[in-house]
C-alpha cells in the first residue's frame, strides 16, 4: 500500500494500470474512516484489479459556518484500517496540491444540487462535483463508490459522471448501520451519550415510512410525512431540518426515496431509506458486476 | 479516415489507442472548415499519433439571438478538407446524442469566462467548457488544439485544463490571416462584399496598438486604447463593441493582450493581438513538441 500525496504521480500510476487493462477502482473519501467506508473498500475491491482510496477534507464543499476545521481528521488510524484491505494506493493530497492559486473552474449540477442538503449549503455540492471531476481525471477509474448515506451527492455524482461522459460507473454501495438503527458517519464522534441516544430518531421515522407505505401504500405523501417527522419532533435533543419524499435520481418531489436531516445539539446528520424497497436498491451501473467477475477470474 | 457520430464509440477507439501508448491529438470544430482550422489539423498531426477532429456546432454555447441556426454547415466540404490531412477519426455527433435528456452539469469557469465575449454572450464559455470537457472525456486526448483568434475560449480551457487536472496539454495554433490581415472566421462567409472590405479595420487597429507600444512604450493603456478604437471608428460599416487590453490568461485588465470584437451589418467579428510579441506568443504547454518528435521519430 503506497501514501501518494502527489496528483501527478497518482496520474502517471494510474495511466500505467489502464494502458496494461486493468481495472481501476476508486473510492473517495474524507477519512475519520468507519465500518462503512471499509463497506465501499471492500466492494471496490471484488470489482478491480488496482484499487485507489482518497482522503482529502475538501474546503470547497464546506460553507463558511461548516464544520471544515473540526471536521475528524486521524490519518494513522485510517492508514491501519486500510492496510488489511488490499489497497494499492492511499492518496492523501493537501488543498494546495489540489488547489492551484488562481483555480477558478466550477462543476455544477442544477436542480438535483440546489434542493436540500444543497439549498441548506450553498456551493457543497459545487465542491463535491468538482473535487470528484479531479479525482477523476487523476485516478482514471473505471468504477467510483459512493455512499448510498449521502443520497443527494450519489444523485449529483451519477448525473455528472454521465453529463460530461466520464465512462465511469458509479456504484452505490448501502448504508451501514449501528445496531439501533443509526447510520455511520464520521460526524457521529461529535455527539455526546445523551445526544448519541438520541439520534437514532431520524432512522426510527424513516423505518415508520417504509413500514407505513408497505403496509397501507397510502397515496398521500403528506399524511404519511407528517407521521414520519413526528417521530422525529418527540424526541426532544433533536430538531427537524428537513424530512422529505423524493426521486432518487433527481431529488424532486414526490419519490419514494425518504430523504432527512437532523440537528443533534450542534451536530448534523443526514440519512434516507427508499420506502419502495428499503433494503436498499440503488442499481449497480451496468457492466460493474461482470467487470468485477472477470478480474477475480484474471 | 473514419467518421464516428457515436460517443461511446469513439471512446472505446481512443482507450484503445491509449492503452497502446499511443499519442492522441484532438481538434475541436464547429465545421464550416477554412486554412484556420486546417492549421490546427497540421499542428496536432505533426505531436501525435492519432488525430481526432470534431465536428459539433454546439447548442450549449450558443444564446437564444445568437446564430446558432444560421451557423455555415457544410460536412461534405469539411470531410473532403480533412481527407488528404491524416486524420484516423471524424467525430461528428447529433445534439441528441451528446446531450441526453435530463442533462443538468455545467462546467463553469468564473471571472476569465464572465467579461468580454462572456458579458455579451451569457453562458458561452460555460457551454464551451462543457463540451470541451466532454469531449476530453470522449477522445481521452495527450494534447488538445485551439486557434489564438479565440482568444479568451483559449484562456477558459487552459484554465479548466489545469484545474480539473485533466492531465490536457492545450496548444495554442496562431491565428490563419487573409492577406489584408483578417482573421479567418467561419462567419467571414456571412459578409456582402462590401462589409467583407470593411471587416479588417479591427486589424488595422489591433496593429496600430502594436507599432505604437513598440515604438513609444506608451504607459497609459487609455491613451493607446484611444487610438486604436479610432482605426475602427473611422470605418462606417464597421460598429466597435469592445477593444480592451487585457492579462492572456485572466482576461483582467490591463494586459499586453489586445482583444476586440466589431460588429459588420448583422455579423459580429473578434481578433487580438499580443502587443508585446505581435508575431503571436501563446507558449506550448511543457512537452508538447517533445512528445511530438517523439511521435515523429516511432
Amino acid at each position: 500500500m503506497r501514501v501518494i500525496d502527489d496528483p501527478t504521480q497518482l496520474r502517471s500510476l494510474a495511466l500505467g494500470w489502464r494502458r496494461d487493462g486493468r481495472v481501476v477502482a476508486l473510492v473517495p473519501t474524507m477519512g475519520a474512516l468507519h465500518a462503512g467506508h471499509l463497506s465501499l473498500v471492500r466492494r471496490a475491491r471484488l470489482d478491480s484489479t488496482h484499487l485507489i482510496v482518497s482522503i482529502f477534507v475538501n474546503p470547497l464543499q464546506f460553507g463558511p459556518h461548516d464544520d471544515w476545521a473540526r471536521y475528524p481528521r486521524n490519518l494513522e488510524a485510517d492508514l491501519a484500517l486500510l492496510e488489511p484491505e488490499g489497497v494499492e494506493v492511499v492518496f492523501v493530497p493537501t488543498a494546495e496540491r489540489m488547489y492551484a492559486i488562481g483555480a477558478r473552474t466550477r462543476v455544477v449540477v442544477d436542480e438535483i444540487g440546489d434542493v436540500l442538503e444543497g439549498a441548506r449549503r450553498p456551493g457543497h455540492f459545487q465542491g463535491v462535483a468538482t473535487v470528484v471531476q479531479k479525482l477523476f481525471n487523476l485516478s482514471l477509474p473505471n468504477f467510483a463508490y459512493f455512499g448510498e448515506k449521502d443520497a443527494q451527492q450519489l444523485a449529483v455524482l451519477t448525473r455528472m459522471a454521465r453529463d460530461l461522459d466520464t465512462g465511469i460507473g458509479i456504484v452505490a454501495v448501502p448504508t451501514v448501520r449501528e445496531s439501533d438503527g443509526l447510520a455511520l458517519s464520521s460526524r457521529n464522534a461529535y455527539l455526546s451519550a445523551a445526544e448519541r441516544s438520541a439520534a437514532p430518531c431520524l432512522w426510527r421515522a424513516l423505518s415508520l415510512g417504509a413500514r407505513l407505505y408497505r403496509e397501507h401504500r397510502t397515496g398521500d405523501p403528506a399524511v404519511l410525512l407528517g407521521l414520519m417527522r413526528e417521530v422525529v419532533e418527540r424526541e426532544p435533543l433533536a430538531h427537524l431540518d428537513y424530512l422529505e419524499l423524493v426521486d432518487p435520481a433527481t431529488f424532486s418531489a414526490p419519490g419514494p426515496l425518504a430523504v432527512g436531516a437532523v440537528r443533534i445539539g450542534s451536530t448534523r446528520l443526514i440519512d434516507n431509506l427508499r420506502l419502495d424497497h428499503p433494503s436498499g436498491g440503488f442499481p449497480p451501473p451496468p457492466g460493474a458486476r461482470a467487470v468485477g467477475r472477470q478480474a477475480r477470474a484474471g
